[in-house]
């Protein structure tokens, strides 16, 4: 099983310091919501967020969404080997159910997370496909047990990816936390809770390729992606 | 020099049957764009699309967003080895420099790929970031000159895509087809342009992961990944 954080990710609620923000009143009036209802978005709210503390790690909900749609759409998710959270800028959690289909479309991605911030859950009645988690990042650790925690930061030993999760993939459950932020390095705390630190180019990725060449690898290195190509074909 | 060809992607204005239709005339009104200078977005436009033939492959260009930021963000683009082009439903072609830097934000893309139709190249002064070709898919080919062309389809022999790729990458210029749309099959027409066709998994994968890992294997199997590896790290 493969645990996949999207870390420190770059998604919140408006914070109140920018309520009375131009662009935030004008947006909060069109939308018909309350600021602190809508997502901080650094398309809309740039000039905004100038003075915000630790402002180029937030405001890119559009980050959360390309690799929960990368992520969920691999045959190692479809296997049921695949697990994935966000943890937030703010230290939440939010529970990915596997067989939860996002819009594809961003505007109606956006529509969602703000119901998960306001009620807690998505859809607000029946099993839960998105659940907002009373956890931070230590206490996600602490349940889901993982045998080993990686980092993929550009801070970590720089090693080719099949080679590192060939090691790696033996664990039976491996965390693997990716940063879901555009700019800048996990916090210390973040890196502290990792036994591997692992650079898989010498360059800084957008976080949606590492999350597609993780997975990836992950696949050959387990049987996962070898069982498939053996599996009789489905019906087109 | 992998020549990455989004086809027959699910990327058009809203045909003109559709003008008279509710929700394109109220998104008209609300845009102040005339209808036909708008893209087709199944998510707005769903009911208006029912009769439209071929439906199923249309009004999807959030597909080709997410397409080009997998491909466009890769070590293989950085290293100047990537060329992607669009080419359309309607069989047109959009010719991608490698250097653009797409908006992120799903609503922006919308508004340039618009002004892509309406004017032809984006930006309109100074050298063009995108712009659309008076070529339909054969006439790239010609232009093209690629060694070899393998359309990713899941009619094709199912192979593992390293192995598949060990092979193909030792073409000096190949073209790789991969469907830019949700549902179906590349038309005849396309499937005969191709010399080799190649199933990477099973069952149909999202376009973005397909791109993602056909992208990755092409610089595992070129020299690509080893000798970024092996590049002194760039200042963080």
């Amino acid at each position: 099983l493969l645990l996949l954080v999207l870390a420190e990710a770059s998604l919140e609620t408006i914070p109140k310091k920018l309520w009375s923000a131009p662009s935030v009143k004008a947006m909060a009036k069109r939308r018909g919501k309350a600021p602190g209802e809508m997502l901080l978005d650094r398309s809309y709210h740039h000039r905004a967020m100038k003075n915000l503390p630790n402002a180029e790690k937030r405001g890119r909900p559009d980050i959360v969404h390309f690799c929960l749609l990368t992520a969920l759409s691999t045959p190692l998710n479809r296997e049921g080997q695949l697990k994935v959270y966000v943890h937030t800028i703010n230290d939440q959690i939010i529970d990915v159910d596997p067989k939860v289909r996002l819009p594809r479309n961003y505007p109606r991605f956006v529509g969602l997370m703000e119901q998960l911030f306001k009620t807690g859950r998505v859809p607000p009645k029946g099993p839960p496909l998105l659940q907002l988690r009373e956890w931070n990042l230590e206490k996600l650790i602490e349940r889901e047990k993982p045998d080993h925690v990686v980092a993929l930061t550009s801070k970590g030993e720089l090693q080719p990816l099949d080679s590192a999760l060939g090691k790696l993939a033996k664990h039976e459950r491996l965390m693997a936390l990716v940063g879901g932020f555009p700019h800048g390095e996990f916090s210390q705390k973040t890196l502290s809770l990792a036994q591997t630190l692992l650079a898989i180019d010498p360059e800084p990725l957008d976080s949606w390729t590492v999350v597609a060449r993780l997975v990836y690898e992950y696949e050959r290195a387990t049987s996962i992606a070898k069982s498939r190509l053996q599996a009789p074909r489905q019906p087109q």
